[in-house]
């Protein structure tokens, strides 16, 4: 089985992002509280699909690297019962900007569930997703316009815009088996890395930190991003359906190009790159293929290969924490680098 | 035939567009070169997929009206040949968020055409339309982070929201013959008033305008909106498909409660009325319903009362421009206000 790559996980913390949820909780919250107000329209349809959305949960990784990265770089808000704002008002901003990319995806792959749930797109149609994402965009603006930062304005923009042409990018070279993984990696450096980098880069700027510290903070950010991204490529073709929120296999019925399969294509004969160029790149399938796909990636180490990637990110996000002094919360956001590659959904 | 309520427009001015235009044309052509210029990605798809809608052309409408206001708001910047830019970008920023705009509507709509050619959905499927949608609209806030007017920055975010907001509120009246006239225009004022609005306010900002200039601008800019969608809409069901660059019948095909639809709805008997319903609640058309729709409208006079409608709205937009002293550039604004209903495309 494929899922046997992740055996090696078992001693692995496996709750670190519960433990830094906890340590932020009283801020995750009211950045809770913040989401669920913020978007509030006088056209009902808005709050109840994005209620959708938030109903399903999510981890809430970004906003939690703002609070985080807000609190490691001394933002004075920062912390228990504190009266100021800015951290939970820019976390929610952050929520904003991945659900509307969440929602937009969504009709772009087709998917029908989505965290465990159907997916806005199956409930809803192709149409409000698409308009309510574009409306919890805006309102990602508005927040950030109230804050007044010019320079978290530029960080957002800027990251929103890089999301938009990792999306675009990862279009290009969905029918593209020959795709060279440093092509991939480019795709998910966008689609997912760069908000990650940001949701952290905004939390030092409010900390006023020193631009090495920033720095450090974007890039532990960055390579956090690559690290959940390649694992959740995967853990697409290795966790249970329970698990996973999502079903196993989505990508390869969906025909996505992800690294799993870059690798066993690679490494393939000519029968088994038939086979891929036929389910992938064609998009023919029938009933055996998942399982024929699961056993051609575990025969030539592909999720092994793809978590040893992952694993490569997760250090380089742990040696960029170096910087900064021993703390609780430094010591949560490294063992999040070992849980971002150890987990199982 | 319904185009029969258009005849009176004969006398009015047909090129009130093309003036100001070409007053503005200087102006006009550094915003299209910055158009064309901030497209750019390293993702090559993006600037090729952009360039279709470049490329249809459209009539530029909203960023000439920033670069109006701003001259009329007395924006040093303004005029022939000047070094300034902001206005410049600015109203490149405006097209921007309207181009985003009509690539998501046209997957909402699953329009065939736009501007007279093949829409980006068409061409490039769903995808491709959402992804780019988003790529402008960041870079548009890219644009509005280089400027560094964060009063700016609020007037786009809140009409990107309202844009957003009008645009579902539309979704949920699709199918409800009984919405009020009202509602309706709460539906347009949002999705397209607001831009209008928003253009003209940023120019207005630019010029550093008295309060109540900024509030004639913005209600110029959202009346005149109103009178050119209300126009749209009688136009949908009167014009020539040559003339504009669309279907005849579009909105009805597409089962779209326009204005028209509801004057001859509310006036109907109650075959017209199932009529109706099954044509455009149900979506269930046979071959002679259009004819029949148009012989309808016209029974009802609902293409008359839109454009009646229409004309308030422009008269108001004709009043708003009161306070400025005369010029022929307020002369050319002025005239746009009867262009808007008196065209034929």
């Amino acid at each position: 089985m494929a899922g046997s790559s992740l055996a090696a996980s078992d001693g692995a913390e496996p709750d670190a992002l519960a433990a830094l949820s906890a340590l932020l909780a009283d801020e995750l919250a009211r950045c809770n509280r913040t989401i669920v107000q913020r978007m509030e329209s006088p056209v009902p349809l808005i709050p109840r699909l994005a209620a959708h959305l938030v109903a399903a949960g999510g981890k809430r990784i970004r906003p939690l690297l703002t609070l985080a990265a807000a609190r490691l770089a001394g933002y004075p808000g920062a912390g228990e019962g504190r009266g100021a704002e800015r951290h939970i008002q820019l976390a929610a901003c952050v929520e904003f900007i991945h659900t509307a990319t969440l929602l937009h995806d969504d009709v772009v792959d087709e998917s029908a569930l989505r965290r465990g749930l159907a997916s806005a797109n199956a409930v809803f149609g192709n149409q409000a997703p698409v308009l309510v994402g574009d409306f919890l965009f805006a309102r990602a603006f508005q927040i950030m316009v109230k804050d007044g930062s010019l320079r978290v304005l530029g960080i957002l923009s800027d990251a929103a815009a890089t999301i938009a042409e990792g999306e675009v990018l990862q279009l290009a070279i969905q029918n593209d088996l020959d795709t060279p993984e440093s092509r991939y990696l480019e795709v998910i450096d966008g689609k997912t890395a760069a908000l990650f980098a940001a949701a952290c880069q905004v939390g030092a700027v409010l900390g006023e930190s020193s631009p090495a510290e920033e720095r450090a903070l974007a890039e532990y950010g960055r390579n956090l991003g690559m690290a959940f991204q390649l694992t959740d490529d995967a853990l697409d073709y290795a966790a249970e359906q329970s698990d996973l929120g999502k079903t196993v296999g989505d990508d390869f019925r969906e025909g996505k190009v992800t690294l799993p399969v870059l690798f066993a294509f690679s490494g393939g004969d000519a029968a088994e790159r038939a086979f891929w160029k036929r389910a992938i790149e064609e998009g023919t399938q029938a009933a055996g293929d998942l399982p024929r796909a699961l056993s051609l990636l575990e025969r030539h180490g592909a999720i092994a290969a793809t978590l040893a990637r992952a694993e490569e990110f997760a250090g380089a996000a742990h040696r960029a924490l170096a910087l900064f002094a021993p703390s609780p919360l430094k010591a949560r956001l490294t063992a999040l680098t070992d849980f971002a590659v150890h987990r199982r959904r």
